[in-house]
């Protein structure tokens, strides 16, 4: 058994949900905790200060963006990621899978791995499960993941079965391959679609080889929520509580909630950073579109209870007059906002499961984000 | 005579070069200085807290794009630009005369003023001397400029005569329209073409008016460098010594010490933000393409002597890095270096002068610039 730095503790239940706390060599992260979205080594628009004020404690990086841009070898030459966008605190990284696999037309699975095609300049590419774990540790996260299928959704109950199979002969590969488990933690990722029997055996298949963490993986694709809530619920009844749980691709402030609702500690997403890009802003009061003419004149902050940057700072009429006018500050203001909106969500989350009064916490929230008063 | 907050006091002189203060309502600004130019209400990719950090002391607004978007009368209602933008510091704002002239087919000049279409939407709209300074008031800078006509470059010597006429007639309207000369200072503008004699008339004529100070315009529109240079050298012999003198549009580091060298006192000018968005950095040693090749494994900052934000933190890989993989924070943080290092520049030509040692620092300073030892 290797020694390794990685450890979680559960500090408080209230429920199913849980509240704990992570420790990686870069330091810890308190859960439940939503972790930005760096995809090519930058949260987009936003600086490892801007980071920092927004509360982030960990992020994430893609490893298929960053294996073709600028390259794993150049990163570790730099000395690691963190290093190299100057950002020290945690890190996790993907595997590629997810990536790869959505290249459709541009990828082959085999046994092997798959072999696919740059996005970027159409360039041929092998990711094993070998390869993935060897990029992994050049980059140097404090979690990575095991490289397996994310079936699409819809997919048969066949193509769901033959897939995990093939990613459960994939993930002992990553585990073999791991270089570096003292330092980096390898996540195993829970497969099977929305098949509650394959789910159960993906688990179980991965308890037996005792990772440090579990992710969920091929949720948020498409399925209806129910689906995501029902599965998240049967696997926190399988996974073994002392391990942190990470539900991949999500989401929502309401996904969120219901995912600490059914036993999650980690959450990843795109979706506030990039919406805010576009001027969908994430508020406690639901979303607001910035650019709807009723803000033209509106001296009032996005949120008038938030205390990031922006909202201290600027007038819904100026940031709407940003977007209007293209100005790119915009898109940074409006990322500024969202990510500190989800990260205040967890704090405030943390510390009602720690009083115990989660129930009603969620239950005040979700009420306040479906009301739409924006 | 009207009492003014608005005061020019010149504490040393080294040569023609001088340093000195400029108190306006919003503050005091250090002369010889730089103005970053924020557009549409915004320094494109900076928010206010990175203006401070790179050492800016006044930015500029363009009253065309201000007026056509938010319009001037929301940006009245907000309380004025500064308010509307969270920029507590100085602000100077051009007469829009400028932009109008350059829109080539879509403007035509009578006396009565300039009729043009919008190049947003292709709306009619009148700007008169009167307007311009209407809008101006209600933008509510602390400086503002008498609207006139900016001749191309070339010109006949019949051209510029004739357009000269017309704005010397043009400006005493707008003196005349000026509703708060006691908190924003209206400064001429001389123009005249690359004529030495008109340059005369022009200033000689705004003189006998008494403006607080006095802009030269019509340069840095693609005449040769030399005759900018002599034109300025010309009116620092005319304009009076007490007064600031405002470059407008200029320039790269070089033509701010020629200008500086000159008698000049601030500039502005698009150059050192828009060429950073496009991975042109300004340094001492020259400029840098931070996407060459060379800086691909480049570990060292833009500039090793360097104290902005973006040296402090970033490696010319990353910020390589960022630029090929289009991230948006790498036009932030080239903007903000080439600004810091633009405002440095400034600061140690405001020390040379005080310490009378300016023809010293300004060769030894223009030797570096050009050595391109990047």
């Amino acid at each position: 058994m290797v020694e390794s730095i990685f450890d979680f503790t559960i500090e408080a239940e209230s429920g199913n949900a849980r509240a704990g706390r992570i420790s990686t060599p870069h330091g810890e992260i308190e859960t439940p905790i939503f972790m930005p979205v760096g995809t090519a080594g930058s949260v987009k628009t936003l600086a490892p200060d801007d980071l920092n004020a927004v509360g982030a404690q960990i992020i994430l990086g893609n490893t298929y963006h960053l294996y073709l841009r600028p390259g794993h070898e150049l990163i570790s030459k730099a000395g690691g990621l963190q290093r190299f966008m100057s950002w020290n605190k945690p890190m996790l990284t993907d595997s590629g899978g997810f990536q790869v696999m959505s290249l459709a037309g541009l990828r082959k699975i085999t046994d092997e791995g798959v072999r696919f095609q740059s996005h970027l300049d159409g360039s041929y590419h092998m990711f094993t499960p070998e390869r993935a774990i060897e990029v992994q540790n050049a980059i140097g996260a404090d979690i990575v993941m095991a490289f397996g299928e994310c079936p699409p959704y819809p997919a048969t109950r066949t193509y769901v079965e033959n897939s995990l199979q093939r990613t459960l002969h994939w993930v002992r590969r990553c585990k073999s391959a791991h270089k570096k488990p003292e330092t980096q933690a390898l996540f195993g990722i829970v497969q099977g679609g929305v098949y509650d029997d394959l789910r159960k055996i993906s688990a179980e298949k991965l308890i037996e080889l005792d990772f440090p963490g579990y992710s969920i993986g091929g949720l948020a694709v498409g399925e209806p929520k129910e689906d995501m809530y029902r599965l998240t619920a049967l696997l926190n009844g399988i996974l073994p509580r002392r391990k942190p749980r990470y539900l991949m691709g999500v989401g929502t402030p309401q996904d969120l909630l219901e995912g600490i609702h059914r036993g999650i500690d980690m959450f990843d997403c795109v979706m506030p950073t990039r919406n805010a890009r576009k001027g969908s802003i994430f508020t406690r009061n639901g979303r607001m579109v910035i650019k709807a003419a009723r803000y033209k004149e509106d001296q009032r902050p996005i949120d008038e209870e938030c205390t990031c940057y922006t909202c201290r700072t600027f007038s819904r009429a100026y940031i709407r007059h940003l977007f209007a006018a293209e100005e790119l500050l915009a898109m940074r203001l409006a990322s500024i906002h969202s990510l500190h909106f989800y990260l205040a969500l967890m704090r405030e989350a943390r510390v009602a499961i720690r009083e115990n009064r989660w129930e009603s916490f969620r239950n005040a929230t979700l009420e306040r984000l479906n009301s739409e008063n924006v």
